[in-house]
């Protein structure tokens, strides 16, 4: 059954040269205002330099690469709130493969203009009433589309895993070890990926995630040793976090590694959004600014540790970014 | 004679090892969008993310360096707009050195702040109708400091120039080589710098250089055969290139070396910034995007290049940031 092979390190070890040449390695960035705000030093993996603005391309590239020529030639579905969307979009004009991307009506402007760049076909949906996941199954089945899932597929885990491959490598190039990992976390693809290449290649990192206020199930699923299903009628600024319940994949896995969770709310992410333009100099999304949320707010109590944490997408509207600048900077 | 010695490539490979472990190795980015703007492969060095928000540390690391302890004990002063301000302050703290900044009374708040932060004693000159110059002088032989010049000294110079050395060494890692490098140009230690080590190990390279309207005095000198001076009371966002005149020492180098110039607007300026928010995920100051700026809006018409450009400066104020992206988003 497709996808039903398990995640492994070695199954990271092997997108991360699959994806080699066509993802971006992204640099792991320090920042002394950081440092001392956190009473810690942290290291930065940027994806939000990567294609597409996100770490999504990496889950994305993979998937497109195991597909057989066959598959591709007839086509890939992704449904995304707009991230993912770009990553599939961006694999599949590579591929020379159509895309077809189910994706919110209320998706961010930007992102939706960036995966029409990239020559995605759009199928809208509206994310308070309609169940993605059934709108994509049935356009797929119908249209013979293979799927690309946004995190609940072994090809995306692994792909998004390859992050935590290169950070690690990265920090040791300068002698460092993470005593923590911080994901941001939304179905727990990347989380999954980053979980099965740590545990490997740095068993003593413990991992954690940042949730935003709302859609913050994953850590209580994860306490409560089942998959619990937030309310999606809630706004959250972080629309790339905002899907309702830990994927049937990812969720074992993260409840294996998973060893702490931090809730920030938007005014939390909007300051630390302010806080990345002022001093970091780098231009990150709600969704993406969620693990630095929690260093910034110093809900994560990390004093004298080494912590590596995800920026894991910049793809903000230019508008709300400059209300969140005009209000927090 | 201070100063008198002249800067040369062996000079700058010695301010590299200098500054090692001080200076952030920062990254060479790249960005498909922005290649296919400028329809060339654009290599960014982004000095934004070195401390202090930009390339001023390098020089300023350097010269603090090459100083006696004695020296060091006694203090350095700078003048400054305010991004070698934040260099210059850093550096000193780094020796436990005092260092007296003079900035002008209208430099951007963030700029007085982060000086601040770091230790700086600030004394502020009206840009307009004093000289700087003679301010500096003045107060460093009444205190016997030390000077740490923005640009018109050889161990500034050199220390700047550290920037295209790792940047062609980085271009080489990824088999790419600089057919033009574009820099900010204000006194032009940065471009000195670059065109020094840049004659020695990448001769091929063509040296740009991207100025303020009203401030593009540089390449007009360069022109004239002799240097002019701007008429220092227009206005330009670029509050870090509106240095008057190139300097006595940065000129020859210049001269021999610089093959084209750009003037770049306000405007230009601020639609670049805004373009950098978008696709670059990167915070960029107006004078530290003047580069970007030539390549963005064509002035450079380099299809099919490899440019090499720095992105010298982040130090923007976030009220005038989220302006020009609320007016250019």
């Amino acid at each position: 059954m497709e996808g039903a092979r398990a995640a492994t390190a070695d199954g990271v070890r092997a997108a991360a040269q699959r994806i080699k040449g066509a993802a971006i390695v992204t640099p792991l960035l320090e920042n002394e205002w950081l440092n001392e705000r956190a009473g810690a030093r942290v290291l930065i993996k940027a994806e939000t330099l990567q294609h597409g603005g996100s770490f999504k391309f990496r889950g994305a590239m993979n998937r497109l690469s195991m597909l057989s020529p066959e598959e591709r030639r007839r086509g890939v579905l992704a449904v995304s709130s707009g991230n993912h969307a770009q990553g599939v979009a961006r694999a599949a004009r590579l591929f020379g493969a159509p895309a077809t991307i189910v994706m919110p009506k209320d998706a961010p402007a930007f992102k939706v203009a960036q995966v029409r760049a990239y020559g995605g076909d759009i199928v809208f949906y509206d994310r308070y009433t309609e169940d993605r996941e059934a709108i994509g199954a049935a356009i797929a089945a119908e249209r013979s589309l293979a799927l690309a899932p946004p995190f609940d597929h072994v090809d995306t885990i692994e792909g998004q895993g390859t992050l935590a491959l290169e950070a690690v490598e990265q920090a040791r190039a300068i002698g460092a070890a993470f005593d923590a990992f911080i994901v941001c976390c939304g179905g727990g693809g990347m989380t999954a990926g980053c979980a099965t290449i740590l545990a490997d290649i740095s068993p003593n990192t413990e991992l954690m995630i940042a949730e935003p206020a709302g859609f913050d199930e994953t850590w209580a699923s994860i306490r409560a040793g089942r998959r619990l299903k937030a309310d999606v009628a809630q706004k959250t600024l972080c629309d790339a976090l905002a899907s309702p319940t830990p994927g049937e994949i990812t969720f074992p896995i993260l409840q294996r590694h998973v060893r702490a969770g931090f809730t920030v709310t938007d005014d939390e992410v909007s300051e630390t959004i302010a806080f990345a333009a002022k001093y970091l100099k780098l231009v990150v999304e709600p969704g993406g600014a969620a693990a630095l949320a929690a260093v910034y707010t110093r809900k994560f109590k990390g004093e004298g540790k080494t912590i590596g944490l995800t920026l894991s997408g910049g793809n903000i509207d230019p508008s709300l970014y400059a209300t969140i600048l005009g209000r927090f900077g």
